[in-house]
């Protein structure tokens, strides 16, 4: 898949500070990813071409994190309007720009979307993502067409380099507006946390696995930046270990102190009186606020409440279904037994060994304290206050 | 350390069936290891021919669990007189056979059993078994004396090799009644299961970490002797993944169905009520009740009570400790900030960063349903029920 880029001068490397990483760019003709797989021990780049080739980086996790793959799936599908557009396209075997009519274009964008929502079921930010740039997409071929009904010919010359515009900045839109999204979510975040703060998080919800920032992170990053004691305990996150790989080194980076825990761990250090709060992301919250996240985020919040210490969950408005009542209607991933059997080659299991891998989990609402979104804090009952905060501008 | 040895006819092959796998074996002058860092990827085993290789051995975990490191130092003690007598002693730079007085034997064997207590402090059956080999020791040279008062020369000739025979039965016995124990366990511990039962531990309760059978898998094994239609959910045990290497290889050579997890599913497949029972072994149980484990079992523990589930923990007599009234006061043993950021050599965490890794936790009474030792099962209160339990013969 794709072109793997060493970082270098060119190669836009991360830079450290405020969370300013970038998990994914869309460039020219390209998707950019910062290869996760590979953190923290190389920092690569992966160029992704094609929309199977972004579909599959998705898939294998070079891009993670409920907020970033819906970014990243908005980027594949201006990708796919680009290509449309551009010399690659008749290489690429799709209808050359002199006979792409408004509907092959149309359609040949319905199934990049398709196959995009096909890479993975459970975090909604990438229906989200897909199902508003699919929006846009059918607006802006109207908007190109003389007319304002729907997509018929004629068109004005230059109607298909007009829709890609306006679908690149749709995608590029996405992008900005979850890392505002996640600067609000910090605001509002860390006024809840008090002066000295010690914060327990489990996978990554920082600038990795968003559009910049971070929503958990992000509001660790806040209460740092508003002058607050913080520090963190990381869970690592079996069986993928991106609290380890990817929370620990944004950490790291900004030098907000950090102790790297198994994820068995998390409980001790609760009776220990060494946790004050619980911060995590989420891949998708349904209607009463039950919240799919990383597989091992339901233990945290038992333990937590066994422990009186309050859950928050960060996250974008995206993240919120309203179409899922409740947690048990989310469609829960499972991913390959190697990942946990044979973690990058390394045998830790016995060959045939049965595994189980469900890649998410499902905390009830009961269990969280509050979910912070860029519009505010949702407090239980949550049916009301989610909806209440989808209300608002 | 010691001398690797690939497995081979020669080589005392683990048989396969009834837990009949043995951690460590007493040879002359040497203690064999079966190299539980190696498992399940090689069948390696390793000869330890002095008090500093086995005491090696131990805090390196080529051989773990309690039963099995109270079994190693016995052996170990055993080797030390083996020495004392044997034509190694010179060329060990010990005193020679020709030299040795009673008292330098025992001073000796009080340095190697100071050097065996060094190596690991939670488990208790370490100094319960080194204890029991130095008043062995002192009672063998005792009877070799011509009175029968304190050591004193003259002594009969031969006094050496019949107070290093009498050392060497009582490890071999250490080794024998443990296993005899785990059968009994294992008896008394599948009256507790129903006819259907899904089970799950966390770390290695079975052969590998006792002198045969194992503790917590032993119950298991009984339970599937006794026909049950048994199913366990293995715990993979980060950071040295014990469940996965070694439980998982256990259960898979005896074809008991077994399910490997990630730590942090386990309370995912409880809330989906998946999980009928909680069995794990103990490091030390406290006089009331409250037991150190590998860490991670207070986390289980907390969840399986979230879930109305019981807990049992499987263990012979010599894991309780009288004299440590409560948890409080078990030490905790740390380990290396490696095990967690580096397994294996595989760089899971950004150099630098600060890793916290407690080998043990300690679950309070109140979360234990029963403790199930060879001489019967303990029900709360604790405090009474295991002081009877001790009383028995």
């Amino acid at each position: 898949m794709g072109e793997q880029r060493p970082s270098g001068p060119d190669a836009a490397p991360p830079r450290p500070g405020c969370g300013s990483v970038r998990a994914v760019r869309l460039g020219e003709g390209e998707v950019v990813f910062l290869d996760q797989t590979k953190l923290p021990g190389k920092i690569e780049f992966l160029a992704a071409r094609s929309v199977e080739e972004v579909a599959r980086a998705i898939e294998t996790m070079v891009v993670r994190g409920a907020p970033a793959i819906g970014i990243a799936a908005a980027f594949g599908l201006a990708l796919q309007a680009d290509l449309a557009v551009g010399p690659a396209t008749v290489g690429a075997g799709a209808a050359s720009p002199a006979v792409l009519t408004p509907e092959a274009f149309l359609a040949g964008f319905a199934a990049a979307a398709e196959r995009l929502a096909r890479t993975r079921p459970t975090a909604v930010n990438l229906f989200w993502a897909i199902d508003r740039m699919q929006r846009v997409a059918r607006e802006a071929v109207v908007a190109a067409s003389p007319g304002d009904t729907a997509p018929a010919g004629p068109y004005a010359p230059g109607w298909l380099a007009a829709a890609r515009d306006r679908i690149r900045a749709e995608a590029l839109e996405i992008a900005a507006a979850d890392e505002r999204a996640n600067r609000e979510i910090g605001r509002f975040g860390q006024e809840l946390l008090p002066g000295k703060c010690r914060i327990l998080t489990h996978c990554n919800a920082g600038a990795l696995a968003t559009g910049g920032y971070g929503t958990a992170l992000g509001i660790i990053r806040a209460a740092v930046e508003a002058g607050k004691d913080v520090s963190v305990f990381v869970d690592e996150t079996r069986p993928l270990w991106q609290g380890a790989r990817l929370t620990a080194w944004e950490l790291l980076q900004e030098g907000i102190p950090a102790t790297l825990i198994t994820d068995s761990m998390a409980g001790w250090f609760m009776s220990q009186g060494q946790v004050d709060v619980v911060i995590v992301g989420a891949d998708r919250i349904a209607a009463n606020g039950d919240t799919a996240n990383k597989i091992g985020t339901y233990s945290v919040a038992v333990l937590a409440a066994a422990h009186g210490i309050p859950v928050y969950v960060a996250a974008p408005r995206s993240t919120i279904d309203v179409r899922t009542s409740n947690g048990r209607d989310i469609v829960i991933e499972q991913r390959a037994a190697e990942e946990v059997s044979r973690p990058y080659g390394l045998e830790v299991a016995p060959p045939g060994v049965v595994v189980a891998n469900p890649a998410f989990d499902v905390t009830p609402a009961r269990l969280i304290a509050a979910i912070v979104t860029e519009a505010g804090v949702a407090r239980p009952p949550f049916e009301r206050s989610l909806a209440e905060l989808l209300a608002r501008p």
